[in-house]
């Protein structure tokens, strides 16, 4: 038996029938508010917790993701989903409600291309026709169980970056026409050795490397045959580091290449090096790129969500952070 | 556009081509002591916690497997992996070690039919020909985790179930003879209001009720037709529970319905209710019933993994237990 290659070439296409996304409201007055469906208000949407505010806005994003392809929840044949919180539980309670066969997905800040990548796969191998992906973070819970209680009000390292408040939510569909999956490339697990969780860029980069170029030796293209491609949440360092690494392995990123988290905030925040967590890549692929690519803007596209898959157990009993980023072209061609 | 089934029929068979088991020192004494490959000398490994002995156990499993179906980890195309630790950083680690393309699942206690389920739709999918699946836990990482300091020392109720230490993986493939998976289904996520975590069996068995009906109903199949019938991590009181809500349902769950967790203590011991945890399907499954059904004693089997989705915040926060049930049908005749 023949191993296959890391990238999957997906026998038919798989078509993005709607996408959706909510923004926190920080998120809400950076660069990209023109792009977003919907702006929270506040980033407690209500609840009396910052937990049960997260999977409210799962359950929201979820939804119109739903309503815009134009279908109700028991037309969905599965949902992958995941999230940073313990037992990604802003997913399962999502599911709960939304009462699809799901599979609950952890890959940190990857989660949501890992949920793009195994759907597509499943609608490509004829085992369902359509799948709802859903991927998230909140500020509030995030800091609060990775980092410091909020009111302490810590200081952040200069390298640090800031995780993202929000939801993006797509249904994945056999049949439909225009921005579609084509391929799909799943990430190896890399440690370089960084120890540093305020460091996550450093981490990542390698991870993404690793799995830009297993993608391009499998499939024999390079940076330059895409109108675009975006990493998940490096930051501005771990962008250039990826820059570098890259450039190490023969492939140059030009003026195509861009990192989501760096396109969240305004630089004059306090933001440090950009956005992270797994609604980093997920809110910014379903506003602002979804839209591009129905535009034509961009006809090919790679999305490379990059993940670091430490936790505060980890990190306190002193182990380096395993990352891993995966890949899936999108086009609109 | 037909909605499809909850039920996936394989259209091909995927076989369970080598199958791996280690177990904890308390496991290693129980009534299947004579069916695992490896019994744990102590819960340590050698390490100088329980985190790095949980991951170690995972690494020496996964290793295992794949020696056992006389392949190396680099003709391995995919691994699925999850455990009950905080970011499944078991998995995560392992993964790290193992280099293969990796996405990290969390269904809790129903990881492992989870991984064995999304293995089998991508190998008939023909996306990948080969599978890595794992999935463990330890009692001393989720005790501390989830519950109590080991020094503590709490009084446990009578209706609480012991996680189980222990690691089960498995390789499955496009190629083979002898068991082999033939269907899939994949749970909903079922919350029927049960907010103590102590009773998880009463929480999760409306869970396995609704999968096991959707199986059914889907392949128009009964109880009656399977030699055995296995869910997870019920316990005595939460297998009685499933055993009545089948009857309401008009399906009798006979003298072949069992439950994992029932059979991996002696019942002197202080485990109440039984065995639970991602490590506890995963460890009976790949020991006992893989030997029972490769000897042809078992011909049908229905694997229904089942698991508690909540988390220590939730919990404290006064929330329901949302749980579920991921099915696989394993066959050899």
């Amino acid at each position: 038996m023949k191993k296959k290659t890391q990238t999957f070439i997906l026998k038919q296409p798989v078509y993005i029938i709607s996408s959706a996304s909510l923004a926190g409201k920080k998120e809400g007055v950076g660069p990209l508010k023109g792009y977003f469906d919907r702006i929270a208000e506040n980033d407690t949407m209500g609840e009396n917790t910052f937990e049960k505010a997260e999977r409210e806005m799962f359950y929201q994003t979820a939804s119109a993701a739903v309503r815009k392809a134009d279908k109700k929840f028991d037309e969905i044949d599965f949902m992958l989903s995941g999230d940073l919180t313990n037992q990604i539980v802003s997913s399962s309670y999502c599911a709960s409600a939304v009462k699809v066969p799901f599979v609950g997905i952890y890959s940190a800040c990857a989660t949501f291309a890992g949920t793009l990548g195994l759907a597509s796969s499943l609608i490509s191998g004829n085992l369902i026709d359509t799948c709802l992906c859903v991927s998230g973070s909140h500020f509030s819970t995030a800091e609060r169980q990775y980092r410091y209680p909020l009111e302490f009000g810590n200081q952040r390292q200069t390298y640090s970056q800031w995780t993202v408040t929000g939801v993006g939510a797509c249904v994945l569909s056999s049949i439909g026409k225009g921005v579609k999956i084509t391929k799909v490339c799943f990430g190896k697990v890399i440690d370089f050795g960084v120890k540093d969780i305020a460091n996550m860029g450093a981490a990542m980069a390698p991870a993404a490397m690793d799995t830009l170029c297993a993608f391009f030796n499998d499939t024999n293209t390079k940076p330059d045959d895409y109108d675009v491609i975006a990493t998940g949440d490096l930051g501005k360092l771990g962008s250039d580091i990826l820059i570098d690494l890259m450039k190490e392995k023969g492939f140059e990123l030009g003026q195509n290449y861009i990192d989501c988290g760096n396109m969240v905030y305004s630089s004059m925040e306090d933001c440090m090096q950009g956005g992270s967590g797994a609604g980093c890549s997920a809110l910014v692929f379903n506003s602002y790129f979804i839209k591009k690519l129905k535009e034509k803007r961009f006809k090919k596209m790679l999305l490379v969500s990059t993940g670091a898959l430490m936790s505060t157990t980890t990190n306190q009993q002193g182990e380096t952070i395993p990352c891993t980023a995966h890949l899936v072209e999108v086009n609109n061609d």
